[in-house]
């Protein structure tokens, strides 16, 4: 199945110049969306971890179905005031000023393997802070995976330590 | 299995005076999110539908491996300016001021049938929003499923006309 024929393309979202690839008609259609999660799942068994730690919020919606598919755990990680328990934060570059991300501090167990989930792949920028992030709590990241990869953007130089996956290259 | 036990009590969050029911530690033991999620699959086959419709972010986490697991269509509502596309939105009140939650205007057809997912149900004041976007995009809501249930800000009296499923009721 080829599934860029179920990602819309938006011109100038969020800003001027960005090309946002929109994954919601994939979700709607339940054949590719069953399809993109089953070829996901095979990928990701070539990786040994124990847990998948995805960001708010489209990474919540594969990250928690790849999770049960796969009988792991799955760790939330959000902006900054939404988790309820003890938090570690990261801040990071964006285009123009700062983010931040949190993730409860007790997480994840001393040692164990994450699997970084997130829906696209861009300038590699936000892996990278979700990797610290893990790092912090004393997680080791195992890998990272990605439903859709801007090769364009370069993201493999950023990352050229990690194993990444992906699903669909732009 | 006991989900409750999973069920972490944040009193104070995100207001004085709220206790917060935090499901991360569910979702962090694999045994009891994938017991959660197989107990809801079960409960939902008694309700006929087409499409599984969250609000962001945590609904999304179950949401999305539910409409996985049993085969459906999944859609994100969220807030606004988060969706990319053409949307309808939906106003609504809260304890203080007012919030508002937005759909794809083509996210549904005409006629299908949609199932309400959330992780909390407190009030009932979202879903009954949820309910209004779904319809304004010419869905039919089927039902309402959450994984936590505050029976003691009486949801029911609100959805009295609704199917509602909850595995774990306060």
């Amino acid at each position: 199945m080829d599934l860029k024929k179920f990602i819309r393309d938006i011109p100038d979202f969020p800003e001027k110049g960005i090309i946002f690839r929109d994954i919601t008609p994939l979700l709607k259609d339940k054949n590719a969306f069953q399809y993109a999660i089953n070829e996901m799942t095979t990928a990701l068994k070539s990786i040994d971890f124990d847990v998948i730690a995805a960001p708010e919020a489209r990474g919540f919606i594969f990250g928690g179905a790849l999770a049960y598919n796969l009988g792991k755990s799955f760790v939330p990680i959000r902006k900054p005031g939404k988790l309820p328990y003890k938090t570690l934060s990261e801040k990071y570059q964006l285009e123009y000023g700062t983010a931040e991300l949190e993730i409860h501090e007790d997480a994840i167990n001393e040692g164990e393997k994450v699997l970084i989930f997130d829906d696209v792949l861009a300038t590699g920028g936000t892996a990278k802070t979700l990797k610290s992030l893990i790092e912090k709590t004393g997680g080791i990241v195992a890998g990272m995976a990605f439903l859709i990869e801007l090769t364009y953007l370069n993201p493999r130089k950023l990352l050229k330590d990690e194993k990444v996956i992906s699903l669909i290259t732009y």
